[in-house]
Formats: C-alpha cells, sequence, structure tokens
C-alpha cells in the first residue's frame, strides 16, 4: 500500500481552498507514483462533465471523455485531472482537436506505457461526432498494442437517436 | 491545435444563410486540414436523420448511419457532410446502393486511410435492412484492415422487434 | 366484425399504385365506419417517421407523433394517415403548429370523441421541443376529459442526453 | 385452496393430446370456478404471441395483447385461452376489431365484474396501431371503473422507433 | 430506534441453524413490534425467488412477488417471510391461489392497515399470469383504501416478450 | 399556420451571426406570438446541456432541465432560450436558486397560464439534488393546476446510482 | 438570488478539511435560508451511498436513499446531509427504522412543509426491504398531502430480480 | 447506382396484388443484380415475425431471425424474403432444421460468399432455444470465415427472464 | 428436413402425462438424431428456472444457464433436458459443481464436437457466482476451439447491482 | 460431486455466529478444494457492495468489483470473500491499491492459474476510476492469457453519465 509521504505530496486532493481556470491549462495536472509497477493494469477515468467552445462559432459544446491507461512510474491524480478538463471550459477547440491535445499532455504528463481517449459528444445539427486516440510507447510492444486496439475499435457503434 | 486560417477556410460551419438541397449532390462535401497527421485515430459521425425514397415505390425510407473513419491528410466538415446527407432526401436508391455510394463519395473527397458506413433502416413488410459496407486504402495496411473488421461484423446483432 | 362492403371502401389499403405528396394536403385523409360506436375505446396511432422544414431556415426537422384518440362513428384510415404525414416532408412549419394542425385536420375528418398528439422532435441547438396537444368535443363529457387529460400531462419527462 | 374436483373440471390444461384450430372459434374457451370471489381482484394475462390476416391484403400481422380482468363467479382457463388465440391464425380482422371481439366473447364467457385488453402490434408502412378496449359490468360501480381507467389511459405512450 | 429486547425476539434472524421446510407452512411466520405505529408508512418486499407446482401437472412454475403494507401493530420479520415462501416449493397451486392464500396469512398474521402482493410468473404456453391481490381493514378508510389501489392498478401493464 | 412576418420577427432563428454571453442576462429572452391561443396546450423544452458555477467553490455544475407550460399570448423562442441558458455558464448559483430564477424570468417573459421545471443534477459528494419549481397564473384555475402538479409530483423518484 | 452572507454561513460546503463520523449523530445536519418561500417547491436529494450495520448479526447493509421535500423557511445543506448519513456507517438499525429515524430528524431539523423518503436495500436471503415513509405538517394541508402521496405510493413496483 | 431496368426486374416490390401462401415454398425467393460486386459487404435482415408450428404437436412458434450475407453476383430481394419466410407459417418444422433449412435455400438461391443466420424463440417449457447456423463458399477465403465466426459465436448470452 | 419417423422416437415432446423427479436424474436425459451433421453450427439453450440447494445449508438457490453447443450425431431433446434440470430442484450441490456436473453429463450423453455452460446465479450475502464451464472433443480442433473460448471469456462483465 | 468432508471444513457457509471485521484483513479468507482440477473453467464473483475510505480525506467510497479466476487446486469459499472485503470498510486505500492488494491477497491465497479484478467506483467531482488488475501465473501459459486479456480490455467502456 502507498507510503504516507507519497500521500502527503498530492497537491490538490483534499486541499482546501481550489480555485477554478477555464482556459487551457495543462500545468494544472500533477502525479503520483506507481505503487505497482511491477505489472500492467489498466486505469480508466469516466469523465462525463467536459464541455468546451467551438472555435469559430463560440457556442458551447458538451462531451463525455473515457481516458484509460496503463500506467509506468507516474500516475494522474484525479483531481487535478479534473481542474484541467475544467481548464477547456472558455476554451475554443475543435473535437478531434480537443482529443488529440488531451492525449499528448497526458503522455507528456506520465510518459505512460498505453494511453487511449474515446470522446462523445452531443450533436450539432443532427450530427454528433465520436473521435478515438491512442498512444503506445515508441519502440515497445505497447506501440503495437495501440495500433491492435486501434484497429479494433468500436466495431459495435452505440445505438444514437439524438433524444 | 490548428491555425485560424484553417478555421476560416470551413465554408459551412457558422456560415451566414444555407440553402439545403433534397437532390444527391456529392459537391456539397468540403474538407478541412487533420492537424494530426501523425498518428491513426478515428472519427466517427452518428447521423440518425437520414431519409431517402424508395426507388421503385418512391415512399420515404428512414435509417441511421454510423459512419466512421481515419483520416489521412483531409478531414470531412460536419456540416457539409449534414448539407450531403439531406440532399438524399428526396433522391430514390435502395438502402445498400446509398450506403456504397456514401462510401464511394467520401473515399473520393477524402483519400481516408479507412472508412465504414453501417446504415440502420426501419422496417417495411416487418423486415428491416442494415447494410455495413467499408473501405481500406488498396496497397497499405489499411487494406487488409478492412477485410479484418469486415469480417468480425455484427457477431451480435443487436435485438430488433420493430417496437 | 366488419362487413365486407366496408373493407372495400378504403381507396390506399392494398391499392394498386401509391403515389406520394410531399406537400401539406389534408385531402389523402380517408375514413372508415367505426363497427364498435357502442362503446368508448381509444386507438393509439405509433409514427416515428415524421419529417418536415423549419418554415425559417429550411433545415429538415424529424420527430415522432403519437396519436391517440376515442373514435365516434368514423375511423381515420391507417395507410391515409400515412399519406397524409409524408405530405408535411417538404412543407414548412414549426413543431408547436404542425401538431396543431394535425389534431384540427383529424378532428375535422373525423368528428372523433377524443383526441390527442404528443409530437417528440429531435434537438436543434441542444434543446428538443415535444408539444402535447389535445381535443374534447365541445359540450360533452370529452371536453372536461381533454382538460383533465392536459392537466395531468407528462408528470414524468422522459430522461432525455441528446444522445 | 381449490377442490381436487375444480381441477379435474379443466379440459386442456395437461390434456393428452391437444390439437389446433386456427380459425376464430369462441367455443375453444373454458372456465373454472374463482375460489376467492368474497374479494375483487386482478388477474392478468401477457400474450405476446398474437398473429392475425389482414383481412383486404391477407398479409399477417403480429401484435402483443395485455388482458386484465377483475373476475366474478368465473375465471378463463389460460391454456383454453391460449387455443382460442390461437384461433386467430389464420383469421382475417382488422387490428381493432380483433381486440373487441376479444372482449366481447370474454365478457360472454366469464360475466367478468372488469375487463381490459391493450393490444400492441407491429408496423406496417412505418405506423403501428395499439388498440385499448374495456368493459364495467352495467349498472354497478364497475361501469364507472371502466370509464375511469379509459380517460386515464396511456398518458405516457411507450417510445417507439420501429426497430 | 428498537429496544434491545425486541431484536431478540426475533427467532430466525442470525438464528444458528435454519431447516428448510418445502410444504406450505404459514406457522413459519413470525412478528415483531412496529416501533413506529403512530404513523402510516409502507414497507415493501421484493421476493424474485418464488417457486411453486403445478397442481394438475406437478410441474413447477417461477414467480416474483412485491409484497406491500402499511403495518399496525406488529410486522413481519422478513427471514420468517422468506422460509414461509419457501415452503411453497414442492406444494401444488394455481398462480391465482397462491397469491390470495399469501395475502390471507399475511393478514391473519399482522393485522395490518394495508397489505397488497403482486405475482409475476414466467408463461407456459407462451402467456404469463400477474395476479394482483390487496385488503385493507374493514371498516377503516383502509377499507377505501384498498378499492382505490385496485381501481387504479396496473394502467401501464410492462412490456413482454417472453424473452 | 404561422404569417410569414410572425416569423421574420424572430432575431436569433437562422440569424447570420450569434455572440454569445456566459453571464447571467434575462435580456437574450425572446417571445414570438402563439398562434393557437384558442386551446390551452402544452410545449416542453428538453434542456440536457445546463451548466453553472456553483457559488461558494466556484466549482462548474451540470444538470438538464425539463421545461414545459401552457403559453397564453407569446411563445419563448428556443433559440433564444439556448442563448439565456448559456448566459448561466460562468454565473455562480445553487441549484434550487437557479430552478427559480428560471421560473421567475419565463413567467415575467411569457406571462404563461402555466409553467413548470425539473432540474436534475450531476452528484457532488455523492449526492445529486434535483429541484422541482412550478407556477399559475393567480387568481386562474392554473393556480390550482400548479398545485396540483406540485402535489403529485415524482412519486416514482428514477433510479440512481450515480454511474 | 442569494445575499453573499448567506452563503458564508454554510459551514461544511467548501470548508478545508472535513472529518467523518461513523456512529449516528443528527448534530451533523446544518440548514440555510430558503430563498423563495414564497412558493411551494419540490428539493430531492438522490442517495445512492447509504450503508449501515443489521443490528442484530452486525453485518453491513447496503441502500439507496430518495429523499423529496417542500421547504419552509429552512433548507438542509447537501454537504452536511451526506456528513449526516456517513454517520449511520458503523451504527446499527433495521431499515425500516433508519427511514423512520432520517424523516423525524429532517422534520425537527428544517419543519418542513412536507417530506418523503423512500430506501431502497439490496437483498439478504433473496428479499429486499424497501420502506416509505412521510410527513406532511400536523393542522396544515401538508397533513392532507402526506396521506394523499401515501396512499397513491408505488402502484407500479420497479422490477426486482437481484442480478 | 442500379440500372432502371434492373428495378423493374423485380416482381414482388411495389407489385399491385401479393397472394401469401403459408406452406413452404422456396420458390418464392427472387434475386436482382448486386451493383457492388467490386467489394465485399455485409446486408442483414432483421425478421422479428417468424413463425412455424412444431411438428410432433402442431402448437405455433415464434422466432426472430438475424440473416447476414456478403453478396456476390445476387442479392435477395427483401420482399420477396418476406413472402419466403411467411410461408414456414403453417408449416411444420423443428428450430434448428428450418434455421439449416432457410440457410441451404438462400445459398442455393444467390450463391453467396458468406451467409449466417442466427435463430432467437420464444420459449416452451421455460426455455427457450437459439440455432446459429453459417456458410461460407467451398474453396474460398470466406469457409474460413464461416468457421472463424462461428468458433467466435456469442461469446456473450443476451440475459433471458422468459419476460 | 427431419423424418417423420424421427420425430416419433421422441418420448417426452407432446407425450401424455409427464411425472417430475426432483433429485437428480442423468438418466433423463434423450437424444435425437442431428439431420444436418455436414455442417458445423450452433444450439442453445437459455434456462432461467434452475434451482438447486446448497449442500451445506439446505436453502434454495437459483440461477439462469445458458447451455451452447456444437452437434455431432446425437442432440439433446430440450424437454427431456427441461425434466433433467428439474431433477436438480431438491438436489445439494455448489454451484460450481453443479454446472461441472451437468457438463459432464451433456457430454456423456451426446458426444458433441462442443458445448459449453455459464451459470449466472443470484446472491447470497451480496456476493453472487457465474460459473463457466467448457469442453472440446479431446484431439480435434474443438479442444483448441475450447481453449480459445475459455480464455476469451467475459471481458465484459455484465453490470451487476443486486437489485 | 464434492465429498461430505470437504463441506465440513469450511469456517463460514452456515456458521452460527460470524463477527464482522471493518479493519484490512486478509487473514479472514479460506479456501476449499476444486473437486474439477481436471479443466479450466472460468468463476466470477459479483461484488457490488464494496466500502473503503479515501486514504487523505477519509470519505467513503464506494465501487462493485467483478472478481473472475481460473482455479488450480484451491478455490477461495464466498463467504469467506464476504468478510475479507468486509474488512476495507474502515480501511483507507486509493482505488487502483486497493484492486491490487486484493488480487496479491487472492494470488497468494489460491495460487489460481489466472485471476482478473475489475473495479468501477461511484463518482468523485465528477469523475469516476475503475481499475483493472489481473494475473496469470508466471512461466505458464496463463501469462500469456494475462498479457492478451489486458490487451483486448474494455475497448467498449459503458456508458456513464454520473446518473
Ligand atoms: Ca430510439
Ligand atoms: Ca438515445
Ligand atoms: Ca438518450
Ligand atoms: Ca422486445
Ligand atoms: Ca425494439
Ligand atoms: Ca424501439
Ligand atoms: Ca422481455
Ligand atoms: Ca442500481
Ligand atoms: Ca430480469
Ligand atoms: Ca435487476
Ligand atoms: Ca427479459
Ligand atoms: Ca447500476
Ligand atoms: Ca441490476
Ligand atoms: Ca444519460
Ligand atoms: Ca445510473
Ligand atoms: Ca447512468
Amino acid at each position: 500500500m502507498p507510503e504516507r509521504e507519497d500521500i502527503e505530496q498530492l497537491d490538490q486532493l483534499g486541499s482546501e481552498k481550489t480555485s477554478y481556470t477555464f482556459e487551457y491549462d495543462p500545468s494544472l495536472l500533477e502525479t503520483f507514483e506507481n505503487t505497482h509497477p511491477y505489472r500492467d493494469y489498466f486505469v480508466k477515468f469516466n469523465c462525463p462533465e467536459f464541455t468546451t467552445l467551438c472555435p469559430k462559432t463560440g457556442q458551447p459544446d458538451f462531451g463525455t471523455l473515457y481516458i484509460s491507461y496503463i500506467p509506468d512510474e507516474k500516475m494522474v491524480e484525479s483531481k487535478s485531472l479534473k481542474l484541467y478538463l475544467f481548464s477547456f471550459r472558455n476554451h475554443g477547440g475543435f473535437h478531434e482537436d480537443s482529443i488529440n491535445t488531451i492525449v499528448n499532455d497526458l503522455v507528456h504528463l506520465m510518459n505512460p506505457r498505453y494511453l487511449e481517449i474515446w470522446g462523445k459528444f452531443t450533436p450539432r445539427g443532427g450530427i454528433s461526432i465520436d473521435p478515438f486516440v491512442n498512444y503506445g510507447r515508441a519502440g515497445s510492444k505497447y506501440e503495437q498494442l495501440a495500433e491492435n486496439r486501434l484497429f479494433q475499435h468500436d466495431l459495435y457503434p452505440e445505438p444514437i437517436d439524438n433524444r
């Protein structure tokens, strides 16, 4: 189980007073140490409260992000992840671009073995957009894992009727 | 993140006045540049508001299209996709043919690495028809991807009772 | 059970060749005789394939209509109802107005004891609109029925998340 | 609990060899004695395997019947009800007429205090039809019950999308 | 909150060694004192593991019982209820009769202000049977409550397709 | 059906360039004329993209609003409603207060016969809050309607497990 | 909208350091002022993370509470409600008793016009228990409201199969 | 898109007067030309209105068929498929045998590259039977495809409780 | 299609008088000839009415069995399967052991190419147990099939909340 | 089937008096002998009543564990598993750490061929965390199985909206 010091290092979890930033800020992300690096395992974050602005019209967009990864030495702290995702609130970005950006930021932060994000957004004009982006560490078996998972992605699209 | 100019090039998104064409018109489709061509990733469009006419009886048909692709240099702009799908509204076509035509048009437009469409229509005479068509760029690994995904297609048909 | 002649009087059911009109035409509606006028009973039509055009933008709109009524002497024939609903296909109308119009047309056609329509449309700009309109024959107990049903309407809105 | 003789009087339940009639035959219906006539209570039959023929086109139709009643002295035996419903298999009838006929036959058979049937059929031409017919013994409080239940009927139509 | 002695009086809850009877035995039922008799409130037991034998064929039948009541001075102890329901396991009884019997036994046991049971059984021959029986103390307002609840019973039959 | 002029009066629907305000601004609301004032009927807006800030912590909150009303002379235009709801985006307010405020603003805007809003928010600390607020025009039968609907509100809470 | 001071009075919301008590402690409950006392409206708390111990066996029990009320002058603060519900964690109590106790504590705290709680617990021995308790201020119309809502309670038990 | 003549060749679609055969008749099946033979793609027919008779007892059986195939030169016309499936209505056959027979008939008709049928029937005696049969053209890669799909079949049986 | 004689050989199907055994008896199982042995195909039995006794406490247990197999020469007759499963009714056995026993009995009976059973039981003490056991004929490709299917088993556990 | 002695060795199942420990205690776990070690098969435990404390804030957390394994010689007894999981009740641990700890404890206890646990927790701050951890015996084919199952994990995240 985690050492007491390790818990103490987390700034955000249980912190007294949090202030929220609504402009894109990847510096909000924090990590803690993986205490089980001797095995591969998955951690998933379900994030149904993601919102951005359309970069052209300025209109708010809404989506759910499913973030899944195999950690190496570092893990992203969940409260800091929340703050980071909040920082997209008044930021303009296309859905495909936002998801790619978050993948890049989390890879830079944690250097994970593997990471993937599936974004599922609400429709505009009767059509909704769902990007899926993943990453596997270059030169490792996880690089092949990324291609395999991408190539098996979403053979069963969920039923959507905009209601 | 996308350059400002790139956003400006999109005719349809946020445009002032849109007129709608209800006869098949693939020239309505527009593209924008993929800002993350360095990786393979999927984009899916959920399109539950697709309608055509039966080519023999003239009766309206209704379906949902699930369009998924791995972009290369170009991506289809979602508002132009909406207009293109609207252009089938008073156009006659069998379900199997419409889906094949849309695949061909989107492949011609974007030259994607991979693309697939699953159409799910409402029943006539107690039977509904669901075509699934895909494409992988010839001579690339995506050609094999297309066969693999087709050959794994729909091992779990969704329950249908026409209600 | 219905007499043979009564069945013969229906033009549309099983007719050889149907042509479809996509401009609003209430003259498409036909009736047949209620063979059980000695009792009050309900008939409901589930109509998930209703589409119109937005009167201002011309953009296609999509909805499901639930039409329920207590017949008196006449009943609306279901195939003619289908053709009548198809006639809204290229016609412009706000949702609230379309539903009121259909109520008025069916009341004029059948002179039913009671009739109600609930329309449920797909969202535009993240918001969907669901009108509910009903009618009870003036001066009868069905007039009070209409008010009672309206006043009990939709105490449990169905969950909507635009997906 | 029921006497042994009462059980013995049922022809159909557990009978050795059943033959099936596929033309409308109300004489198939059998009753047994209600052993709890001192109280009002409901019995419901869920019947999802009902099929008839369209009286004009001859095409098979399919529906689910929900039959509910408050017995008086007699109760309908469920196996005989099954055989009776099977007898509509090759019989032509409109949905509204079939449900009214079944109500009339069951009322004639059992003389129940109250009885209701809700039929829910699969769509033809994109529209499905759901009749609801009920009966309360004339001159009793059940007559008012029938009107009350009819007048509260189906304030929440179930979602239907023909899939 | 309940006194310690009251808890001690319950034989079955947490008892060391339970033996199970599979022939109908209402003496298995036990009560404990209602510590909140100053108000009317409901307690519901969801019992999805009820099974009996068909009295004519001997074939096992299966159902779910929903038992709801307003207690007066006594409440039925849930473990003793479980044992009582188990006692129907190898006992023959028609569905309508079993539910009436359980209502009678629980009324005799607890003398509740109000009690109701809805049984929902699995189909035989494509038809399933769901009895609903209730009771209100004679001469009290609960007698009227029983009629009111019966007369409002099941206006929305749950969808059943035998799968 | 609505006159052409009436449609022209709507500023927001189909307007060329919309700018979005994220601070509470009831002046964004616009109306159009009810063309069917001769009858009572309901219009419901499903609004699953509502977000505010917690007034104490500043943390984003998310909810779905179900807005239902019986119009009198004026109706709220749906695009202006969207903009008004967007104006809560960076505004601080408790859930109970936001819903009461929106009720007050819409009543002031339209002077409807009846109006109600049910807000359903996502949990904080494992508990979610769902306010329901309604209004009936004072001194009319709609005042009694409001009490009746409130007093029948939510007898069947939807199942919530925070997933 | 609420005054700034009113927000400041809340101890728990956004407080720096919370300590959790796992023995029943009604003093944890806090109130804030209802800023809309001029109208009746409902507030519901969905609480799916409720757990206690069985008073006889000591085994953990789990349930979901649905708490709904019409406030008068005071409203219960949601974070303090969370802490209060946590205080049942290592406390022994039968389900019926816990719900009655919480009703009593909240009535004592807020003096609401009306309040109700529906508890839904997981099964032990194949049977689950769901108490429903409500309260209306004595001598007011809310006293009658409480009886009316109790007497209409749960006419449609949710399907339960213990999976 | 299909040539006009090809559409004209279809006898059944939109034909004036259809007569229905209720004894097994594979000659009812018709084909039309595949206009996209240059690629492999799937077409699925959802057929929830399939009924036969038990060959021993004569009792009606009911099922849903999911028919999926990769066409070669010919495709089965959907109205003729409907008539062919209707022809099982008064025909006796075990479920496993009916599905194998339909596979054989469709293979003989179309000479498809690949074809599969999953039948899902309603229960008799508490047990339901779901056969899955497939075919791949001998000596082609589709023969291996058939084995692969069979060997991956139904790793996740749908939940069944006979209700 | 099956020969008449083959149908006549089945003892149980449609037999006049069935007696039920509630102690484990594998001799109840009967077979009939597979008329399509030239191909591999799957047959699944959905069996939601399985019940046994706990071997230590004697308490009834309840589960659903999903039995799937690829027949060789013989197939298990479904009514005899029902009687065999009934024979566990008053028999004591742990869940893991019952499923292994049934697999062994069916393999011994039919000598199938492949067979698997997934049992899903209701919870005791808040935990439910779901065994999955399969078999492939030794020395054939079906032996490898068994390992492959086991090793891919249940990557997506169904959501369970004991309600 | 299991020998009588083997059943007698289980301390917890049916034991007279159980006391519950709410501090982490792996010594509570007990095993019994696998009577079918000659084949690989899966046993799954569905555990929806898991709760711990957050190690930093002390706040209760709630989750569902899906535990699946292929036994070798020993199997974990389900009542002892229940007591072991209860022992996390007042113990502090991050979700990722708890799941890894339970995997390690069960591997140490049973020396299984393969084991996996998927934890699904309720959200804090709008985000929920779902760890998935597995194990395959080193140097055996089950080690490769563990990697294969991990690498195929959760390609279809379940929809989460925190309600
Ligand atoms: Ca739908
Ligand atoms: Ca939907
Ligand atoms: Ca939805
Ligand atoms: Ca169904
Ligand atoms: Ca359906
Ligand atoms: Ca549907
Ligand atoms: Ca069902
Ligand atoms: Ca739940
Ligand atoms: Ca179920
Ligand atoms: Ca359930
Ligand atoms: Ca079911
Ligand atoms: Ca759940
Ligand atoms: Ca469940
Ligand atoms: Ca949702
Ligand atoms: Ca939920
Ligand atoms: Ca949910």
